[in-house]
């Protein structure tokens, strides 16, 4: 059983050789049974896998995340699941997928986010059949698409592409985040953890959130009881609904990082801006609340380094 | 202008005869540019409308509702206002319909919980050009679709079909109550509400829920200032997701049957299942909180009937 979520370009190579495979294109269909293994369906049970080889050759995996306690919306579907492994893994693009199952419609909006979305090539597996290799477009199951193409100039950067989001942290407000560390109960306290390092690092998620359509870019940084940091941009869909959480795809860093059970989360950070129409900080504290209750949450306010000078927060 | 959400199959054969239509299939499109004015679309300021015909001869009308300062997921797209519309109503199918932008895949998922939904009629209009008379079948805009066949038996209600979840009310915990009640500040107190008739309309809405994935039916009821009621039912998709809470489905409700402002809205009931794997509560509270701040909001626990008796909630 393969257990890792990222695999490398030789050794993808290798093991397409082994199994007689003309290229790692066709290796492709052959991983998702494993792959879907690894899901964490805890409220369907319906294991879900997609295994996606990106544009450097590595290949990627990506599976479902269900979270029970909370409304349906904050699942993760494997497609998503993958398109954020190769955006932590710094991937610059997807060109091939596998999956156990057909993407539903939440999934193939969520690939329109992508340069050249209408030419990703998708194979859904057949559990009942031999492995096909019947890989077709995205426009071709998501025909007269709504998308960033609607909404957006050319020249805006996709997911996956560079984002500089051009944002710095306002001075920390200790009585603002007083207020609302009401998750802890200092039960992580004793990990003195490293707070700058989780600050720093939910800014740069922040910086590359893909959050052209609302303005609101956010990141999360979490940290695992070992003191191992996982990090999480937001991402939005043209589309609204899709959009990804920040929490969310921290999650995606974390079980593809090997990150274990939730309940080894013992800090978490989010960083966004105080005053903007979307906000994910209580939201963030419910999923946490259901995923990894004894965690300390902290929020911590940035703003666009063009505005000039930066606001206090209070 | 057309203010109006629901028109009755009577005067819509007249609004086409007098348009000199050949029938009212052919009225969709034109009833589209005037409801978009009817959005609320706060944080894109992209108004989208989508209007319907019904079996019975009604023709719907939907639009996007968009809450600021909450994540994206909460919107309502205008394609599940309008069969939110529908259900209100008790129209049992949706034929045809024109939108102003081409459905995402999330409501091209969302129509997936409709019987017969391959064949459901939609046409695009197109701003820029005259009035079209272009509709395909859904199965064109999402072909090889997850969705309820994939899940659910054959007999299973979907949505706008019976539903009778055989709830009933657990014996209030008053403890439990005041301690959820953190929304009110004693504002709408002064109304002096009938809990007892939102009680058993948010029990009506949990009973008429379509939650065959996770199991876990809600409803919720809300009052405004003049004691109106307005009910909604949590709705599922297949594919997770694109599922709409219960206070989204109460919203629309409350906007198509001429609710006006949010800030109108003084008391909000949520029926649930208490030990659920989809718990709606703190959800609801979070987009209350940013759409009606001042409102009360009570949470009640149900159960099935069908598991003989009934536990004390607390
Ligand atoms: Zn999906
Ligand atoms: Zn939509």
């Amino acid at each position: 059983m393969n257990t890792e979520f990222v695999i490398q370009s030789s050794e993808a190579e290798s093991m397409a050789q082994s199994l007689n495979l003309p290229s790692v294109i066709h290796l492709l269909p052959h991983l998702v049974q494993s792959a879907q293994s690894l899901a964490r369906p805890s409220i369907s049970n319906f294991h879900v896998a997609a295994v996606g080889l990106g544009s450097d050759g590595r290949v990627f995996i990506g599976v479902n995340l269900e979270f029970p306690g909370v409304p349906l919306h904050h699942s993760v579907h494997a497609e998503q699941f993958l398109l954020t492994n190769l955006a932590v893994n710094n991937c610059p693009r997807l060109l091939y997928l596998a999956v156990s199952a057909a993407p539903c419609g939440h999934c193939r909006q969520f690939f329109q986010e992508l340069r050249h979305s209408s030419s990703l090539q998708i194979l859904i597996t057949n559990p009942d059949q031999k492995v096909n290799f019947d890989f077709n477009p995205l426009s071709q199951i998501l025909p007269n698409p709504f998308g960033p193409h609607d909404l957006l100039d050319q020249e805006h950067p996709l997911l996956l592409e560079e984002h500089n989001n051009g944002l710095d942290l306002l001075p920390y407000n200790d009585d603002h985040n007083h207020d609302l560390n009401k998750l802890g109960n200092g039960y992580c306290k004793k990990y003195d953890f490293d707070e700058t390092l989780l600050k720093n690092s939910a800014l740069e998620a922040a910086n590359n959130s893909h959050s052209p359509y609302s303005g609101c870019p956010s990141g999360i940084a979490l940290m695992d009881c070992e003191g191992k940091v996982y990090k999480g941009s937001y991402v939005e869909s043209a589309a609204y609904n899709p959009s990804l959480g920040p929490v969310q795809a921290a999650l995606v860093a974390y079980v593809a990082g090997g990150g274990g059970g939730y309940e080894r989360i013992v800090a978490v950070v989010l960083v966004e801006k105080e005053e903007s129409k979307v906000r994910q900080e209580d939201t963030a504290r419910l999923l946490l609340k259901a995923v990894s209750p004894k965690c300390e949450f902290r929020v911590y306010f940035c703003d666009s380094i063009e505005n000039g000078s930066l606001k206090i927060a209070g």
